[in-house]
């Protein structure tokens, strides 16, 4: 097995935990049998956690968290309501989130469009998020029309690349722009978008983000867009 | 910026519950503030439920379900526990999969490999689940191996039909055999399996449907496959 970039695959970091979750017999997402029946009472037994997907990320907004809202824009469709911080975590733990004004949540997943050559290239060119370098990190929520998700596999692929270039026009930002895609529309609640993608960079790059943020929103895979938010923030 | 009016397509049976969630002015997947502060403590304060995504079954296996279970195989991997009967309902629900031995889940989704040509092929063959003369019940959970999931989609799909004809494999068997496949794999939760497909047919088709399943498993695909049951069942 090959994997290039262990964000955009579901590569060799998270595999095990699923792996060892699966070999430690249980290989099953129920509630052990005669759980809530235990020493305490239904009505007060905490519901035990369900083993979180090693692939999600939680995105809470709210007073707390380690980056700073410096803007948010709606370009289309609902608001998300105003913030000051967002954190972002592995995993979801539903208290945690109590305090918060909205939660946002995706996994990343296996690559729906890039063709080998596109691989090799990205992974040739491509930074991880997180460098020492990047003090500016950008969320885009968004979610595609119906119409989008009734083409086939081959009709999105030809809008996405062929006719709106979106992996080409990512190459040209690349290293200076990091970006991680989630996605949320198959998770089991509804979602109010279908992907978030996580960009970072440093200030001095922003043009370069600019750019390329305008250059996709040109294409035409933007017009099966009706939901789609711009949060930028700073890590302090 | 060309965006299609996002009013005007207001789509297929599940979308309408997902735009009235996001109408209703929550638009976000959170705990509302303050919800856990309210009159009942803390502690015993019940979780407000999330929204259930409308393309969510769950198939909950123990004593209870309109299924009766007629035989479960282990092809590969890790056998699920035996199991007297099945569940096959929308949404989840934490509670009510207490009783059961084991609990699987999946979302329909957008089709991920037939093209223009095959999709027009199946709509004008395929039959639906739950014909009134379908009184056989197969669900097959699987799960794909890493290596699969770091190919490229157009490995994937070079795979999964040019070499191993999925579909054309499929259209020989319908409508005899109806089918719906389930995707697990990018739920928020840890899932021992990557798909769930769930057939039905009348039981004097059932030599059609095991032609079927022996075609589908002499392919190149099946080499991905590290884990699969068959659970055959009959409604009562």
């Amino acid at each position: 097995m090959s994997v290039t970039d262990s964000t955009s695959d579901g590569g060799p970091g998270e595999e095990p935990s699923r792996r060892s979750f699966l070999r430690s017999g249980i290989g099953i997402a129920a509630i052990p049998m005669g759980a809530a029946e235990a020493s305490i009472s239904k009505e007060t037994a905490p519901i035990p956690p369900e083993p979180t997907n090693p692939r999600l990320t939680t995105f809470s907004a709210g007073t707390r968290g380690e980056y700073r809202i410096v803007s948010m824009q709606t370009l289309v469709g609902d608001p998300l309501p105003s913030a000051d911080r967002i954190s972002i975590v592995p995993g979801t733990n539903r208290l945690e989130t109590e305090g918060s004004t909205w939660t946002l949540r995706g996994v990343t997943s296996n690559e729906r469009y890039v063709d080998r050559s596109e691989k090799r290239r990205l992974a040739e060119v491509q930074a991880p998020l997180g460098r020492a370098t990047s003090d500016v990190s950008v969320l885009i929520p968004l979610r595609k029309t119906p119409a989008w998700w009734a083409l086939t596999q081959e009709e999105r692929r030809e809008i996405f690349e062929s006719r709106s270039h979106h992996i080409q026009i990512g190459l040209r930002a690349l290293p200076a722009v990091a970006r991680r895609l989630y996605h949320c529309r198959d998770l089991a609640t509804v979602e109010p978008f279908d992907f978030i993608t996580q960009f970072d960079f440093a200030s001095a790059d922003t043009a370069k983000f600019d750019e390329l943020l305008a250059a996709l929103r040109a294409g035409e895979e933007w017009r099966y867009i009706d939901r789609e938010c711009e949060i930028r923030m700073v890590r302090d």
